[in-house]
């Protein structure tokens, strides 16, 4: 229809993705994997879709890969605006503030699209926020994942740099991923005690 | 079986995905939409999924979104070890060189997984590099137009610093989207042709 395939669609399409461009510029707390830098969350996002790709087999059954790695590409987006807060950083009264600011940056941000796209990727955000779906819990694991596996790489450099310990990590990370993949924390969680000494 | 879902299998992935980091580090020509610096081949893979996921509506009627993405996010993991090729600087013989080093890239990153995975990832590669299926075709088209709309909303950075010209970009990147979605070349043609004056 006029409404989603004419130019005006196309224009506003193209301008929801010049300012995902934006999410180039958010940097996290974890290093790429050599230590030389702080990661950007662009680059997190599109590394976490590549882990639902590899990781794929070790999904619980009734999971959707495809709608997991949408959920990838897009969970960072609201960022642009409220910017990355490092999970080890967060308390109850940041988190409600993060929560609120977010939710104000998502309507900003999927409103640029034309409205039903804008509103099913918006939906799509809202599943990965909430984590009570098994897509939305395998999305978030893999989120938790992740940035482990860069730390261990550069021998543990930005939980050393945090003053972050194994029980943090655990509380704040295992679980989430122990929730929807327990092979995978039995993984890393030897490793992680490892790094961490303790 | 304990062959995808050992303890094996998962360091195996967890190797190719530490090795995919190293994508981070890949620097393109073109730079950010607000010209701050130049894109890495990591977060260009990650723009690329999400131009296939707001861009959906205009893929023709038989292309699969999903081995699209699936495709985008493998795509350029080759420039790992054979860098990215700058699409305006490329000659017939560097373009002989570079796919010979790309082909090594794909045996040497692919082969890290375990066989059948591997196998399954790098026939998504060979796809997209041959062009052939509707599938690739689209996916070529979207790696030709994101750039475009970097170097539009920079005023034409890469192409000044370039000395690229209409008639270049015609060639070079309008044939290959033109090829799956005439639409997108059309809305950007003008444009183009407005910025680089000619
Ligand atoms: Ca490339």
């Amino acid at each position: 229809s006029g409404l989603t395939l004419g130019a005006e669609a196309i224009t506003a399409r193209c301008a929801f993705l010049a300012e995902a461009d934006q999410l180039k510029r958010i940097d996290r707390a974890t290093t790429l994997c050599d230590g030389s830098r702080q990661e950007n969350s662009a680059e997190h996002s599109w590394h976490l879709a590549l882990y639902a790709l590899a990781l794929a087999d070790h999904a619980p059954i009734d999971v959707s890969i495809f709608r997991v790695i949408r959920m990838l590409l897009l969970h960072d987006l609201v960022e642009i605006d409220a910017g990355d807060a490092p999970i080890y950083a967060q308390t109850e009264a940041s988190q409600k503030e993060i929560a609120q600011a977010e939710l104000a940056a998502a309507d900003r941000i999927f409103g640029i699209l034309p409205a039903s796209e804008g509103a099913a990727l918006r939906a799509l955000w809202d599943e990965f926020e909430a984590a009570e779906t098994a897509d939305a819990r395998f999305a978030k694991a893999l989120d938790r994942f992740q940035p482990p596996i860069q730390n261990l790489a550069s021998g543990g450099l930005s939980w050393k740099r945090n003053g972050v310990g194994f029980d943090m990590i655990e509380a704040r990370v295992g679980a989430t991923i122990r929730r929807s993949v327990p092979l995978l924390w039995q993984h890393i969680a030897p490793r992680i005690r490892a790094v961490t000494g303790i």
